[in-house]
C-alpha cells in the first residue's frame, strides 16, 4: 500500500490513532513495573542525561509494534533512531520514557510520547502518563481528549493569575545556564505559581489539560516535543518557540501558552529578558 | 479524662493516630469534589496567597472531628485558627490544603496536613494526597507508612544523584527572593534534577517515601511542616532548619534530607551560598 495516497485520508488517520493509542498504553506496563525496581542507570551524555533499560524496552516494543503495522513509515526515537532525518515521508518521533531522571528516582511524573509527522506536518499525537494512567491524544482537526474525554486548555487570560511549568533542572547546561534563570527569577513575582514537573511531555500535556497556563523548555530534543505540540493545538493552546518564530518539528524548544492573551504576554516577558544576564557574586560587607 | 497522663500511653497514641488518620481520608472527599469545580478564590496577604471556600470546609470538618472527639486539645490551623501559640497541652496543627494555588488551577498535587504536638513535641503526623489517594501516617518511635507499607528515605548518598525538591515560587515575597534564587541557581547543576511541587507538604511526604532526596523551604508556616517533619524523619531522613539548627515547630523554615551524607552536604551548599547575592543586569554590549 501506498502511505502517500493513505494519509490524505481522514479513515486512515484515525486508524492509525487507535492502533498507537492501544500500542502506547500497553507500553505503560513496562513503565509501571520498573518505577519502583532496581534499575541499570547509564550516563549518555553527562551525568544528567540518563538511561534505564526500560527506556530501550518501551521503545523496543513500541517501534516492532509499528514496523509491523506500517512496514513503510520512518521512525524518530531517542534511543536507536535519534540521527533520522524528517522526510516528506509517515515518520513516527517517539520518546519511550521522558522523564528518566524521575523514573530513576521513582518520582511518578514520567511519561510516553509518540507523534505522527507526515508531509513534515504533524497529524497525530500520543502522551500516556502510565503511574496515573493518563492518554492524552490529538488528531489534527479532531481535538485532543484525556482517556476520551474533550480537554481544553485553561480560561486564564493574566500572567499574574497563571501557572506556569519552568525547568530549571535544564540549566544544568552552561550553554542554557543564563537564559533558562534569567526567566525563572524574573518570573517567580510575575506569576501565580511556578512548577518543575520534570518532564516536558507531561508539561505539555498539563497545558492542554488546562492545569498549566504555560509551559516552555529550550535546548532539548524533537522527540520530547512533538506529540505535545500538536496535543496542546488541538485543545485550542498557542504554541511557538520561544522567540516567537513558528514551531519547526525537529527545534528541541517551545513555548506553549493557553490562549492567545497569555501567549502575547509571556512572549513580550521573554523579550524583555533578551540580553539579560544574572551574576553570582558576594553580598559586600560595607 | 486528663490529656496530660493519657498522652504518656502509646496506646492512647495509637488510638489518636487511627482517629485523625480516618478523619483526613473522610475531609479528602472535599478536595476531590473541589478540585475540578469552579472556586471562590479569595486573595489573603497578596496575589500569592489564596483561599477558596474549600479550605475552610476541610478545616472545619477536621476542627469538629478534633473537638467531638478531644474535648481538652488545643488547635492551631491555617485559616481561622492560625494566631494559637504552642503550649505543652496537646494541640493538632492543621493544614486544610496545602497546595493551595496548585488547588485553584486543578493541578493535582496538593495535600491535607496534621499534626499532633504534645510538650511541645510532634508526636504524630498525618498526610494526605487526596487525588493520588496517598496516606502517609507516623507516630513518634514507630516509623512511617504510606497506605499502610513502611516507607524509608532513599539511599542516595551524594548531592550530585539526588533528586532535590526546590520551590522558586516562593521566590515572590521580596524578603526571600534573592536567597531562594541564589541556591536554585547553583543547585541547577550541582543536583541530578530539580522538582517544584508546589507544596511542602508533599515535598515532605515524597522525601520520606524516597523519591526525593532533599527538599527545603523558607518562610511559610508551621501547618505547612509539622506534619512532614514527623513523617521524615520516622521514615529515616534528617531534618533541620536551613542553616543547620535543631527544628522548632513554629518556624516555618525547614531543610530536610534522605540521610546524614545528604544532610552534610546540602547544608555545607548551603553555607557556600549564606552571604551571596544574584543580581539581574543588562548584558553589556562590548
Amino acid at each position: 500500500m501506498s502511505a502517500e495516497s493513505d494519509f490524505t485520508e481522514d479513515s486512515v488517520l484515525e486508524e492509525c490513532q487507535k492502533f498507537i493509542c492501544e500500542a502506547v498504553e500497553k507500553a505503560g506496563d513496562i513503565v509501571r513495573r520498573g518505577i519502583d525496581a532496581v534499575k541499570k542507570v547509564e550516563i549518555k551524555s553527562n551525568v544528567f542525561d540518563l538511561v534505564t533499560e526500560y527506556d530501550g524496552e518501551v521503545e523496543d516494543f513500541l517501534v516492532s509494534e509499528i514496523q509491523k503495522k506500517y512496514t513503510n513509515h520512518k521512525i524518530i526515537a531517542e534511543e536507536k533512531h535519534a540521527k533520522e532525518p524528517l522526510t516528506e515521508d509517515p515518520t513516527w518521533i517517539i520518546d519511550p520514557i521522558d522523564g528518566t531522571t524521575s523514573f530513576v528516582h521513582g518520582y511518578p511524573l514520567v511519561g510516553i510520547s509518540v507523534a505522527l509527522a507526515y508531509r513534515k506536518q504533524l497529524v497525530i499525537g500520543v502522551i500516556y502518563a502510565p503511574i496515573q494512567r493518563e492518554l492524552y491524544c490529538a488528531r489534527r482537526g479532531h481535538g485532543t481528549t484525556m482517556n476520551g474525554q474533550k480537554i481544553h486548555t485553561s480560561s486564564v487570560r493574566q500572567l499574574i493569575n497563571s501557572l506556569i511549568g519552568d525547568e530549571p533542572s535544564l540549566a544544568s547546561r552552561d550553554h542554557y545556564r543564563n537564559d533558562i534563570l534569567v526567566r525563572t527569577y524574573a518570573l517567580c513575582n510575575r506569576v501565580s505559581g511556578i512548577r518543575a514537573v520534570g518532564s516536558a511531555v507531561l508539561g505539555l500535556a498539563y497545558v492542554a489539560r488546562g492545569i498549566l497556563d504555560c509551559y516552555q523548555v529550550v535546548g532539548i530534543y524533537p522527540w520530547d516535543l512533538a506529540a505535545g505540540a500538536i496535543i496542546v493545538e488541538e485543545a485550542g493552546g498557542v504554541i511557538s518557540h520561544p522567540d516567537g518564530s513558528s514551531f519547526d518539528i525537529m527545534n528541541g524548544s517551545i513555548l506553549v501558552a493557553a490562549n492567545r492573551e497569555l501567549y502575547d504576554q509571556i512572549l513580550a516577558f521573554n523579550r524583555e529578558m533578551n540580553g539579560k544576564v544574572l551574576d553570582l557574586r558576594e553580598k559586600s560587607t560595607n
